[in-house]
This record gives C-alpha cells, structure tokens and sequence, in this order.
C-alpha cells in the first residue's frame, strides 16, 4: 500500500480528500456530489448509530419511518422553512420510463406525469406534521417522541465526502408535546444527549450553544448547536436540535385537547445528526499516516498480525489472545492472510486507523512477550503473553481518553479572545480557530464580519460568561463574547 | 380500545388491513403508494434487520451504501434488467424549486433541469456493479462480498401496506466471484440464510426452491425463492436470491485478472428480503383478536399489568419479575399507566401482538401467585412468584415453537398433489393453497395456467422427487412436480 497522503500542513484539504480515499471510508459515484460509503467508513456509521440509538431509546422515544417524498405544496406551508429549504432539492416529475422508439434505450414517458411534483426530502417536518395531525387528539396522546433514521437529499453545488453531501444519511428526531416548557426541555435534552456522544464517543470536545437569529434552521424558534474544532482551524457544526415553537403545528393544523378540555397547538421540536459525524472524526484525529478512529466507534478495535506469517504456533496464540479480546467486548481481528507481508499489512492498518496492532512473533513468542503498538501515538512496546489480553484492554480506554485530550488541547491553544476587529481578523488569519469576542446582537454586523473575514457566529456559548463590552466591530454595547469561526 | 376487526372468514383483505390499522403498524401517507410505518412495525422491522445483519456478518458480508439515484442511462445497459424493472419507477428531472411570481407557493424551477434524469433506485444492481469496475482488477479483490440496507422505489398501481408498496426498505446484497461455481453456492447460501431466518424467527415455514424462466429476476441467470403459504391460501414470496452469471459484469466492463494472469469477467449474485416480510409475519400467525407475533421478533415480549392498578406493593413485585426476566434476556414492559383499565390494556396489548402478559393482582399476590396469558393460545394459567421469570421464559420459546407448528400444519393440510387439470381449479377454488402438480417446463403453459386460474409456479422446489408423469395442462412429460398457488 503506497502511502502518498499530502501532509496536512501542505494542503489539509487535499490531506482529508486522501484520507478519505486511501483508507477506503468513501468513493465518488456516478450520480454528482452522491457518495458511496464503503465498509469501513459505513462501519464506523453503523457503530455510530447503534450509540445514539441505544441513547435514544434511553430517552424514551422510538423509531418510526416516513415518506422519502413530500407533495410540493407540503413545502409551502411554512413559509420560513420554505424559504430556507424548499429550493435546491430533487424533483420527481414523472413515474414511468418507456422504451424510446429509436432504440436507443429509454425515455421518460410523457403521459406519466405527476399531477404534482414530489419533493425527495431534504428534512421531514412537513411530511411527519401532516401525519401527526392524525396520531394527535388528546393531551393523551402527548408527549409523542419518535426519530427516524433515513436518507435525505440536498441540491448542494459544492460537495466534499461526508462533509457536505446531496445524499446524506442521518437521523431526525420530531416530538410533539403539550406545553412550551417541555418542548424547550427535550430540545435542551437532545442538545445534551449529543453533546455527550460527540464528547464520549468520537472523543471529539464540543462547545454548547445557541444559533444566531440567521444560523436559525428554517421553522425553528432556537437551534441549539455543538461546535467542533477542526485541526485546519475550522469550526464543525456537528449536530443541531431545534424548539420549533407551534410554527408546524399551526401550519398542519395540529391541536390537541388538554386535560381541561380546551383546544391548543402542539409544541414541537426536532433535532438531528448526519454522516457528517464521520467526516468530524476523521478531522478531529487523523494524521499524516492516515486515519485515527476513537476506539469506542472502530469497527475493528486491535488487529492481531503473525510474523512474519501465519503458522500453526503462532496461530494458536493469536485465537487465544483474541478469545481473551473478545471476553472483554473487544472487537478483534486476525490477519490470516499469507499473501502480504507484515509491513504491508502494518501500513494498510495504520492508514485504516485500527487503534491497536498486536505483531506476533516466533522470536518473541520465545521470550513469552507480544508487540503492541498503538495508532494515536504510533509507540510500541513487548508485553507478556500472560497479561496481553487485558493491557490492551486497558488501552483501548487510554486511547480513548488520549485522544479527546489531545483534541481538548488542541481546541483550547486554538481558542482566543480577542477584543477589536483587527485582532479579530490577525488571529483568524494567522492561526484561526474559535475566536470569542464580543458582539452587538445584531443580524447586520454579523453579515458584515462574515463578509469581510467569512467568520461566522458559530453561537451563543451556553457557558458564556456576563460581561460589559463592546462589539469588536460595531462598538457597540455587548452583554458576552459569542463564538466566531470559520466554519465547514 | 374498540376491536371491530373484521374477522378473516368474512373478508381476509380487509381482516388484513384492520390490523395494520388498529395494531398501530403502519399508517397511509400524503403520497400515493406510500406508507408510514409506526412505532410498532418499525419495531418489528428493526428486530428483523438485526436478526439477518448478524447472520450476513456471520457469513462473511460487511455493509455499505450506494446512491439513491441511478442515472438513466445505467437502466439500458443490461437488456433484460431494464425490461424488468426500468419502467414504473421515480423520475428525477429537476433541482431547484422556486417561489411562483404570483405568490402562491412553489414551483419547479424551468432553468434547473437535469441533463440526465436520475431515477430513484427500484433495485441496485446497475449502480452497484458500475462502482465495482473501480473496485475490482485482481481475483485478490475477490470475493467481494457487500450488503446494503436502504429504501427502494417501484410506481406500483395497486398498493398495501408492507405487501407492495411504491416505496420499501430492504436489504440487497451484491456480491462479485471470480468463478461461477462459487456465485452460485453464494446465491444457494444466502437463500438457506433466508430459509432460516423465516422458519427460526419468524416462524413461518417455506418451501425452498428455484423461480421458472417467467418468473426469474430481470438480469438473472438463476433465482432461488423462499415461498410462504399465507391464512387465506395464498402464496407469499418471501425473500429472493439471484445468480447473476456474468450479465452485469458484461454489461458494466467488470473484468479481473485471475492467478494465471488471465482476464475474465466477473460472477454475480444479488439478494434481498424486504418489509413486506412483516406482511407475511402478520398473515401467518395473526387472528381475529389481532396481531400475534413470534416472540423472538416482538418489541415487548412481556407484559406486566398491575391489577386493579400500580400501587407500591404490586409495583415492587412487578420490578422484581421484570428484573428476572431482564436477566434472561427478556424483552419486558411494566404498564404503569393508570388512568386505563385492565380489561382495556388486556384488549390493547392483545390487539398489539404481546407474546405473554403477567397480571399482577392483590388477591393472587396473598396466594404468592400471578395469572400468566398467552396470546398464541389465549389461556390463562396461575403461576408462583418464585417461579413466574423461568417458566416465562419457558414459555416464550414454547410460544416460539408453537407458532411454527400451527403454521406449519396448516400449510400440511393446504397442500394438495393433483394430476389433472380439472382437479388443479376444483382444488383451487375449494381451499387454495400449495398445490403439487406435474407441468410440461414450458412458458406458454404456465401463461395458460396462470390466464385461466390466476395459479402461478411459485417454484420448483428443492426437494423435488424425480418421478415420470404428465403436465397437467397440456398432458405432455414432466419429470417431477412443481409448485403451483394463487400469490400475493
């Protein structure tokens, strides 16, 4: 396997699109800006979604599947979120293809046109509201918490693998619920439970906070977002949960009767993740060398290599030691192949970013010790067969919280605070990064810094400190610093 | 819980369409041919999927993801394939909506049309094997063995819920071999994957065998079936597997080179099972009073009800048993609800398909007793406390089997042999059915037969006996019986 990733430091753009490629997660198809997502980047999906799965269940909601199309008009109904959604998306038009006359393959039918054209949902809020108006009656039948995980389209112009696809995967979660209150707790809830996935899993650090009036998802009252630091110095918006007030609840006519008998609008949220995540993870931790997966969400977690190839002891010491693994919960491989040498293989599982290699021996088998070498920190060192299994077990966990550490001290020798505009603009220019500074509040100031430095406000840190200042640009009263970056 | 089902001997389709409806299964959509599926079939799905992910793992496959779109082009290049499935389908001809300079909504935007239209994946062969040219030089890259999970397209006219729907969720596995021998035992093993999972899991007996030239998959060279008879004697296809031969791999240039250096085209198979598997699951087992579900495949395997309602000590005892019964892997639900009555949760949970519901009163609590029911049988019986978690978990796999036997016997006693033609319709008409009958191998008399009776070959099953006799429809030799039945 020929390594040839350009360095982050010369290209990181380059670097991802290498990764990405070299480590075989994605592959460009046919269809513009549609990805395939190969094994291993589907894998680390999958072990995603079982994670946020299990947390969603714990939350009390269930899954549930809706339409991949929305009836056109349906995107009208809620004029904001028409405007921030309804305009680049797939259209179907017509259901049915014909042989063309000619020959020369097939054709669209004419006569098989739709009376109205379907939309493939780029988000489904319309489609899931005009349905909850008739699962809802009652305060009864309240709270309603259901998530969905689906394909989703978008019309992008400028796509890069996971990052920013037209297809995308995803989960979207909507509920229903009988006061004000509690909507904003379950948005607040989602808020947290992503937080603490994006923290605890991809070891990547966030930062809680609101969106600005502008950075609002289209229907939405407040989008509470959490932002991740990327090692280009670009924020990643990773995941966003929405109080979507009664806004589609009035525009699908959804009320409920409460338990004093009168008549109200549903109050709603909704929320939602993306195999955007994965395009986080890799930028959050990889290297040079290739991909870096956090042991929690790696398909293969240690990879057990005979050297210099498979033979009848060594294999009989690899089945033990995985047996051992795979007591722990450890997921395991044994590269059984006598085809490749071990360099190849130790290159092709480092750019795969398989956290742990275990190399076996005869000559250490001798001397009783394994080598264990792990990805983050690219170090090896001989441990005794007998307390193999549960070292590597052990480091699996000091992996873990090595590399959201390093990403936390990353994130905070990559957080300024800067306090006028042309610091503002040095400290985006020369290292980048999350900038707090102050700001008026205003949705015209933050147009003009995203104009002239393409900073935006990534939001409103939950965390934020009360303080007296002015607006680095405007200079205008200010009551906290918010969060600038630019952002993927 | 009202229960106005109509009973099966009355009207089996509406009898059908009733327990989607009042189980909470599935609900109509906005979109024509659409379903949504509800908490409780997406729960029975889900179960599915991870039942069959595991043994496709098991056998080898990891999972990936294809686009959703499939440009139109891609449908023409294998000449059977685009006969078969290219026509009733989701065409994508634009991609960008606009605001209607009248103002009264959106419109598809005339400047955004696509040059190629993209149609929505009916199937996923053609995009598949156009990624794989890419993937596959070397038999090093052999086998290639993938499975994806997603959602599919086809315009159907006539619709019902998880039966044939316009749009699905399935599996299809792809799978690339070097020679024809090995895609062949890869389409015979999946297919005995399939076999199992629907008698082990669904408990619902199949015939195994091989489809007729009509009745074969569009592109395939060999398509084995797994065949279910449904309660009103109508067959269901339950799950497909395709051996390929050589025509994608033609169509879409998919050469390798083997170990002596030649060049050849690849060997394929495709495979897939989709939700109208939880159409078959309700039509085998379900009855007049509602869902019945095979426990292994139940959300909620158990249901504990307090009686008259929760109150401490009822309580305590419930979570002690729901303990228990978690710790034998138990699907458990305490119902705490207590605004609803016994006799209307009994009814709910009864509609809803529950295996086996615990009633917890304080009369029997005093005799260290609770009433245990099962929904396969409807009895009741008095069990010990000390004894309820095992002899509940007894019973699952006794309900388990049970369900198979029933389903089994009645496919037993709706199999008939005939040998002529008159009989073959009397059969028909009198009870349906599987029927066993010689046929002369030819496409017109199975068109004949079909024309006149509506009866299909569903298969030729795998365990066929030789025997010499005669075509029932046209009199000419036959060598051994086929599977004829009326399908959905």
């Amino acid at each position: 396997m020929a390594k040839e990733i350009t360095p982050r430091a010369e290209d990181y753009s380059k670097w991802y699109l290498d990764i990405v490629k070299k480590a075989g997660l994605a592959d460009n198809s046919a269809v513009r800006g549609c990805m395939v997502i190969k094994p291993l980047g589907y894998g680390i999906w999958e072990n995603m979604k079982s994670v946020l799965d299990g947390m969603f269940k714990e939350t009390g909601h269930l899954n549930a599947y809706f339409p991949l199309f929305i009836p056109k008009s349906f995107l009208s109904k809620e004029a904001d979120h028409v405007e921030g959604f309804a305009k680049e998306c797939a259209v179907v038009t017509h259901h049915r293809l014909m042989n063309n006359p000619d020959g020369s393959g097939v054709i669209v039918d004419p006569s098989a046109k739709l009376e109205e054209e379907l939309i493939v949902r780029p988000t489904s809020e319309t489609i899931i509201w005009n349905t909850y108006k008739d699962w809802i009656n009652s305060y009864r039948d309240l709270p309603l918490l259901i998530n969905q995980w689906a394909n989703v389209v978008r019309w992008e112009m400028r796509t890069r693998p996971f990052l920013r696809t037209a297809e995308f995967l995803w989960q979207e979660g909507h509920t229903a619920h009988a006061t004000k209150e509690e909507a904003i707790n379950e948005a607040e809830l989602m808020h947290e439970v992503y937080a603490r996935f994006a923290e605890d899993y991809m070891a990547m650090p966030v930062i809680k906070g609101a969106k600005t009036d502008s950075e609002r998802f289209a229907g939405a009252e407040e989008t509470f977002t959490i932002e991740a630091l990327m090692q280009d110095g670009k924020a990643l918006q990773a995941g966003t949960s929405h109080f979507l007030g009664q806004n589609f609840a009035k525009a699908f006519d959804v009320k409920f009767a409460t338990k004093e008998n009168a008549e109200e609008y549903v109050w709603a949220t909704s929320w939602g993740v993306s195999t955007r995540l994965v395009g986080g993870l890799i930028m959050t931790h990889s290297d040079d060398e290739g991909l870096v997966i956090p042991p929690k969400l790696a398909p293969i977690q240690v990879v057990i290599i005979p050297i210099p190839k498979p033979d009848p002891v060594i294999t009989e010491h690899a089945e033990k030691i995985a047996a051992a693994l795979k007591a722990n919960g450890v997921r395991v491989k044994i590269d059984t192949d006598d085809q490749k040498r071990p360099g190849f293989k130790f290159a092709q599982y480092e750019m795969e970013g398989v956290p742990v290699r275990i190399g076996i021996g005869k000559r250490d088998l001798e001397k009783n010790v394994v080598e264990v070498a792990r990805r983050d920190e690219k170090t090896k060192e001989s441990i005794s067969l007998d307390s193999v299994a549960q070292h590597v077990t052990d480091l699996l966990v000091e992996i873990q919280n090595n590399l959201f550490s390093k990403a936390l001290a990353f994130r905070e020798s990559h957080s300024s605070k800067v306090d006028n505009f042309d610091q503002f603009k040095e400290v985006l220019e020369s290292k980048g990064g999350f900038i707090y500074a102050h700001w008026d509040g205003s949705a015209e100031t933050e147009a003009k810094i995203k104009e002239e430095t393409k900073a935006t406000v990534r939001c409103i840190p939950n965390d934020a400190v009360e303080e007296d200042g002015v607006c680095v640009y405007s200079g205008k009263p200010s009551k906290r610093r918010v969060l600038f970056a630019k952002a993927y």
